[in-house]
């Protein structure tokens, strides 16, 4: 079984996604967390472009001993010096040089003859072989560039001390049979080229990147290049966790894996995507949140009956939990009961009934059904199990003038007691989450807050979601409103009581499982 | 050249994403864009499941003469009765029946022997034939099934009559070269196989979706199933926009085209996104609204000489307006003075020192920089061309009382004329909105407001875009904020200068194209 090294380069492409920028200081939360997933080599940034991208590069290659650290250059020698200057003090570092390889580009940006751009890679990487004993060359644009000079290119580097060659679909143009003829007919045809690794780097612009990626692996590539949740350039890079569970899931079909610790590939999702804000598609394979939702009552029905009718991957072996699976208008009572049972809440078959038509009219209202609030509505059908705290009322006070104040009322259901609180934040949200926060008596930890439109038109249903941490697992509360704001504080008071009330619930659970496994 | 039949499911399949709903009356609306979009088949539902179903498909059989219709049904009577009286009225029309053809699936969910699942399809398959000449059979889970079994099940319906044989890759599970295979077995060796028309239908759980449905056009399909922008079950079906244009970007590498109208593309994935409320990812290939978007400086140097360089495919002919690709916190002064000229705004070069400083500070803080949003730097440096309005203040009362209301204070910068203006409505955005639509003395029509998350975390920046329309054109007006409120504000006035500043200069740029070409 062939093993796929990955090389990431979420923090040099993929930072190149409009709008899904950080800030150089911030770069190493990410890489800490790839180290963690088990990534083989990080591309941390860029560093000749910016001395904050530098001390990035600088800091990364650092603490990060674990793992292999690539300095990114154009193939001058201000760009490899920054390079290798910013990668000095890593354990294991390569230098990854890149120049165009296509008459395109050649004749309309580079201005350069296809022997000019042969002799300046061969002069770069013979200056950047005097430094670094790894060199990575990428032929740019070498989908569309003609085979015999991509052959000719990669020979002179080869020769003169090129140890990875990496072919990369730059605009996401090539189809997955002539990405296995073309890693074919590279390691075949060039001098010296059985003795190097191959890499592939694929572009999504046609929706390919992932099929021209295992392409590439069944061409010989041995090293695939990707970004967490696909981001980058355009329509972004390969996608790391599809690539990775591809090959995981059909590693009978592969003949390959990864070093990859799959456990940690949800949690480096949600991290990317909080950090660099960049959300994440509701049907994006693997990490969206509708990536392990069956809506159609046949598949449910199926599930119910065993999980591999209708589920090709186990979600928990990725770290996404099961009550992040929500519950729309197709579900049927089957799934619903089924669901309640899990969290320990029974319910006479009347009670059911009501249960049932209560949460279709929520369903019709809202689209998605949270475990939460199904086992509010499993609350308020059997008054078993009320919500430990109540929103009674909330007032918010907002726009241009500088202060932003926001008043709640929360009722602690137990006790029956009711107290308001004041507060005031950078914006209305702000202001109610901290009014709320000193009104939950209990030791939360505010994590995140999303906002997405769920309808649209001036009188637009906003969906909240807000994640919270309690005793070190994460909650997530969701709420939809014609007012955003209401929306935020019901879905952070939804995530507090959930957090109370499923810790027990869950725990049971758990129990259960374990006992029948 | 094989030309390849589209049959779009997104409002039957599609429909089945979570939290992508569509009222059954409203599915009209749909309907009459995908004929206008050029698709060959039209799947609007599964008749059988509700009264509202089964009136929308039959209304769509009814008013869409010139595409054909397809009803869907279990193989079981009850359902295809309700398929054939559903589809009755239209002009042309098929049956599409489905059953199971995988042991997962035979065992633990409909627990029958192969020999019982034959039969039943026979039946039914003939059943259907007495209404309905055109009879689509699909082999459920038939990538997961045992090759000969698959063969045996085709053999057996085409010997009944079935016309088209599909065979879904339901749940993602296959490689792009299991589909070759496949396809080609079964035509080679079903009996009859070589007198039926083929199609695929794949889901996208491991980012293979497209690569698949690409697979078995070479292994011999003639018929693609798809969803407007990938939604479905999961994550997602083969997305039509990604489809269509791998064929008609690679017509060379496929041999194949479409009877797709290529320009109605981005109009159907908006008023898809919108209907169904489902939002499309930034990164979404084709219609996302980064797909175009180039963030590095060396891609927009090589744009700037030949847009060939780096772009595969060309915006416009899809329908997107490259006034909505979007500058970022990358763009060089290059790129930024180029728009400038395409919007004919002229500035000297020292101005323009002080557009590309701010410019960069602007880009900084929130990341994108829409045209609008460059086009009022400009004029603010340069003195010469204000915003008509501009938001002066606004005020906002919300919470759980039953009113919210906005105040808001707009200046008309020409006359500078100040006035104020207070509004209700159900949430404190739509107050918000109503009280500038009074303010804003324009025909301009509201139409569309997104929000998003940009940052997350307690001070979360959020974005908000207006869609409006004007004078029949559509313009988008975005900002950000740690405000959402004061985001979908000025969002809403900036959408409303944009489209009085630049509907003149779009017909300028118009006018300087057409002479160039």
């Amino acid at each position: 079984m062939k093993n796929i090294q990955i090389f990431d380069t979420t923090l040099r492409d993929g930072e190149q996604s409009p709008g899904a920028s950080i800030a150089p200081e911030r770069k190493i939360v990410i890489a800490r967390q790839l180290a963690k997933l088990g990534i083989d080599v990080i591309e941390p940034g860029f560093p000749v472009s910016s001395p904050g991208e530098f001390a990035a590069v600088q800091q990364i290659s650092r603490e990060l001993q674990n793992v292999e650290i690539a300095g990114f250059a154009r193939a001058v020698k201000v760009d490899i010096d920054a390079a290798v200057k910013a990668t000095q003090d890593a354990a294991k570092r390569r230098l990854h040089l890149f120049i165009s390889s296509s008459d395109i580009h050649l004749n309309h940006q580079l201005r350069k003859s296809r022997d000019e751009v042969v002799q300046i890679a061969r002069e770069m990487v013979a200056y950047g072989k005097q430094f670094v004993d790894e060199i990575e060359f990428s032929a740019m644009d070498s989908t569309r560039s003609g085979r015999d000079f991509v052959i000719q290119l990669v020979e002179a580097v080869i020769a003169e001390g090129a140890t990875v060659i990496n072919l990369p679909d730059t605009l996401g143009y090539a189809m997955p049979h002539e990405m296995i003829d073309l890693f074919q007919a590279v390691r075949r045809e060039a001098r010296g080229g059985e003795t190097v690794r191959y890499s592939a780097h694929c572009h999504n612009d046609l929706g390919l990147a992932v099929a021209n990626s295992l392409a590439a692996i069944q061409g010989g590539a041995t090293q695939i290049e990707v970004t967490v949740n696909g981001i980058g350039e355009r329509a972004g890079n390969c996608s790391l966790e599809e690539l990775v569970m591809a090959i995981e899931t059909r590693k009978d079909a592969m003949q390959a894996k990864t070093n990859v610790d799959i456990r940690e590939i949800y949690e480096t999702s949600r991290l990317v995507s909080r950090t660099m804000n960049f959300p994440i598609a509701y049907n994006k394979p693997i990490v969206g949140r509708n990536a392990f939702q069956h809506e159609s009552g046949i598949h449910q029905d199926g599930l119910l009956k065993n999980r591999n009718t209708y589920e090709i991957m186990d979600p928990e072996a990725m770290g996404i939990s099961r009550n992040m699976i929500i519950l729309g208008k197709h579900s049927g009572s089957h799934a619903i009961k089924h669901r309640l049972a899990e969290y320990g809440v029974e319910v006479t078959d009347d009670q059911f009934k009501n249960v049932f038509s209560r949460f279709k009219e929520v369903a019709d209202g809202q689209k998605i059904v949270t475990d939460d609030q199904l086992i509010r509505i499993a609350g308020e059908m059997t008054k078993t199990q009320p919500d430990p705290f109540a929103l009674i009322d909330l007032q918010v006070h907002a726009g241009t003038q500088r202060s932003r104040s926001a008043t709640v009322t929360i009722r602690e259901n137990e006790q029956g007691v009711e107290e308001s609180y004041m507060a005031m934040g950078a914006g209305p949200l702000e202001a109610v989450i901290h009014a709320i926060g000193q009104a939950i008596p209990v030791s939360v930890e505010f994590e995140d807050l999303e906002l997405h439109s769920l309808s649209t038109g001036e009188d637009a249903h906003g969906e909240a979601v807000v994640s919270i941490v309690h005793n070190g697992t994460r909650y997530r509360g969701t709420s939809a409103n014609k007012d955003i704001i209401l929306a935020a504080a019901e879905a952070y008071i939804s995530a507090c009581n959930q957090a109370i009330m499923t810790a027990g619930a869950r725990n049971r659970v758990k129990e259960k499982r374990t006992a029948n496994e």
